[in-house]
C-alpha cells in the first residue's frame, strides 16, 4: 500500500510517498519543488501530479494526505479563502481517498469545510508524529527554508500552547526564520566590522541562503529558492548580495570581510531561534531537543547547544532528504493511520 | 533660464525645474515617478524625458543636473557599473549641458568617468545646499520613501563624517528606513498586543506606507510605490497586509487591533531614526534640526522632539511638494551655480 503525503507551503511543496507492507514501512521516497504560492498558486494542481509522477505512477497511490501552510500567502485575502482554494484543488486531482491534517485529527473535505481554519498551518502536528517515536518527552525544532517550529512533546503527544500560527508566534513555538528565504534585515539591524557598526539596508538584497552559501554550509542544490537579484547561486554571487545589505559592493568589501559578516549573521540567526527555544524550554520544563529540517545542524542544533540542552537529530534515524521533508512524511503516516 | 534637477533613486525618480530670472528663483515646478530601477532601468531615458515634458517642453531647458542613488539597485553588479550606466543614459538624452552632483563639486561626464564612485549616492549633498540657507548650523533629516539622511551642517557647509552610503550607515548619517517602502520586519521584531508579544513574519507582507495609510497620516496619492501583495491602497487593504505580518488576517484581528499595532510600529520607526539622530547630535554638538522629505512631520519631527531638539521644517519655507523632492531642487540649484 502506497500513501502520499504533501506539505504545501507558501514557497515549497514537499512530497513523501511511503510504501507499506503489512503495516510496516518498506520504503520512503521524497521530493520537493519550489512553488511560490503568492504568484503561482494556479499551478498547484499540475505541480502535485508532476511531483508524484517523478517518483511513482499516480494510479499506484492508495491514499493522499495533505498538510498546508500556504493559506497565509498573500494571493489569498483570508486564511479561510486560502484553505478552501487549496483543498478544492487537491480534492479534484485524486480518485483515491484524500485527507487533511488538522490541529486535531485528519479531516475529510466535508469535515474541513465546516471549519477550514482547523487545517491552516497544521503541518507541525504531522512532524510531531515522527519525532514522538524518536523521543517521547522533548522539544522538536524544525527549521525549513522559511520558518522554524519549536514544539513541546510530552508522553508522546505534542502539547503546543499556541494552536494557530498567530498564537504560536507569541508562545515561542513559531519563529518566522529559515535556512534559505529569510531576509537578513528581518533579524539583523546592524553588523559590526573593524570596530564600526554598520546599519543594514532594508531591501531584500540578500537572504539566509546567501549566508550559508558563502560559509559553505549548504550546497547549490540545497539553495532551492530564487535569488533576490535573479543572479546565480555561486559563492561570489551570494557574497555580492550580502555586500549590498551594507550598502556596499565587492569593490568595497573583501572576501574576508564577507566571511566575517556572514559568520556574525549566522550567529544572530542561531540566537533568534535560541531565544524562542529558551522560552519553550523554560515554560515546559523540557531539556531534550530533537532537531530536523534543512537547518537541523547549522541552526537548530547550534541553538540548542547554546542553551546547554541535550540534542538528538532526526538525521540519526532518517536520511537528510527525509529530514528536509519531515512534515510530508508525518502527513503520509497520519493519513495511513486515518485509513484504519 | 530654466534648470532641471533630477534625483534618480532606486525606487523613485524626482524632478525639479527651477525658472531663474536675473539669478533669482522665479518659479519651481516639481514632479516624480515610481521607477523601480532593479527591474525597469531600461526605461530610465524615456521616463526622464516624459517627466520633463509633463511640466515644460524639453527644448526650453538650459541645463540638467543629475544626482543619483540608484546605482545600489541590484540590477548592477557594482556601484561603478551602475553610475556609468545611468550617466551615459542621461548624457545621450540632452543637448544642453549636463552635470552630475558629486561628494565635492558638480562633475561633467568626462570628470565622472575618472572616478564614478564620487557621484554615487551624493544626493544629500544637494539637499544640504537648500537647508544651509534655512539654518547655517543644524542637522537636517530628510526621510523619503525609502531612506533617511541625517546630515550635520556647520557654518553653512555639510560636514558629514561618512561620505559613501557604506560609511554613512556606520556614522548615523544614513538610516535605511522610509515613509513608504520599508519592510516592517526590518525594524520591528515583535509587536505587543493584549499582553502578549507576537513575533513578526519575515516576508514582505506589508510596508511602512500601509502603517501610515491606516493611521491616516498619508493619502492614497502619497502612496506612490507598489503594494506588497499587488492589491489596492485603501485603509482596509493596508490593514489586511499588516495583519499578515502577525501571521493573522482580518478575521482574527479587529480594526482596533490593527490601529494599535500600527501605532506601535510608527513609534518603533520614530525611535529607529531618533537613535541615529542622537548619535549625530551628540557627536557634532548640534541641537537644531531642519526636517524635510515626505516623512518630515510623521517621522523626522517626531524623532527630533523625542530628543528635545529644536525643530524647523523646510515646509515653513517651501511647499510640501517641494519638500518631497528636496534633493532634486538642490541638484538644480547646484547645477545653476556650476554654470556660472
Amino acid at each position: 500500500m502506497k500513501v502520499a503525503g504533501f506539505d504545501i507551503g507558501g514557497a515549497n511543496t514537499d512530497l513523501a510517498i511511503i510504501d507499506y507492507e503489512n503495516d510496516e514501512i518498506k520504503e520512503i521516497k521524497t521530493d520537493f519543488e519550489f512553488l511560490p504560492m503568492w504568484c503561482e498558486n494556479d499551478r498547484l494542481g499540475s505541480a502535485l501530479i508532476e511531483l508524484i509522477e517523478k517518483i511513482c505512477p499516480v494510479d499506484e497511490i492508495d491514499a493522499v494526505g495533505i498538510s498546508m501552510t500556504a493559506e497565509l500567502a498573500d494571493a489569498f485575502e483570508t486564511k479561510t479563502e486560502g484553505v478552501l482554494d487549496i483543498a478544492t484543488t487537491c480534492e479534484k486531482l485524486f480518485e483515491c481517498p484524500v485527507g487533511y491534517i488538522s490541529l486535531g485529527n485528519v479531516l475529510s473535505l466535508a469535515e474541513l469545510v465546516q471549519n477550514p481554519l482547523e487545517v491552516a498551518a497544521a503541518n507541525w502536528v504531522a512532524t510531531s508524529q515522527i519525532i514522538a517515536e524518536i523521543e517521547k518527552d522533548c522539544i522538536f525544532i524544525d527549521t525549513g527554508s522559511t520558518t522554524t517550529d519549536i514544539i513541546p512533546i510530552k508522553d508522546g503527544k505534542e502539547c503546543a500552547k499556541g494552536r494557530t500560527d498567530f498564537e504560536r508566534s507569541a508562545t515561542g513555538e513559531l519563529v518566522y526564520t529559515g535556512t534559505l528565504r529569510t531576509n537578513l534585515t528581518s533579524f539583523v539591524d546592524s553588523v559590526p566590522l573593524k570596530g564600526k557598526e554598520y546599519r543594514v539596508a532594508s531591501e531584500l538584497f540578500a537572504s539566509s541562503a546567501d549566508v550559508y552559501t558563502v560559509l559553505g554550509l549548504i550546497s547549490e542544490d540545497d539553495y532551492s529558492c530564487n535569488t533576490s537579484d535573479g543572479a546565480g547561486k555561486s559563492k561570489e554571487e551570494s557574497a555580492r548580495r550580502i555586500a549590498r545589505v551594507l550598502c556596499a559592493d565587492l569593490d568595497i568589501l573583501s572576501k574576508e570581510d564577507i566571511l566575517e559578516i556572514a559568520d556574525y549573521i549566522h550567529k544572530a540567526q542561531v540566537k533568534q531561534i535560541a531565544d524562542a527555544l529558551k522560552e519553550v524550554s523554560d515554560r515546559e520544563g523540557l531539556d531534550k531537543v530533537v532537531v530536523t529540517g534543512l537547518g537541523k545542524d547549522i541552526l537548530c542544533a547550534e541553538a540548542a547547544k547554546s542553551l546547554g540542552l541535550e540534542v538528538k537529530s532526526m538525521g540519526d534515524y532518517y536520511s537528510d532528504d527525509e529530514c528536509t521533508v519531515a512534515p510530508a512524511i508525518g502527513t503520509a503516516m497520519m493519513m495511513k493511520n486515518y485509513l484504519k
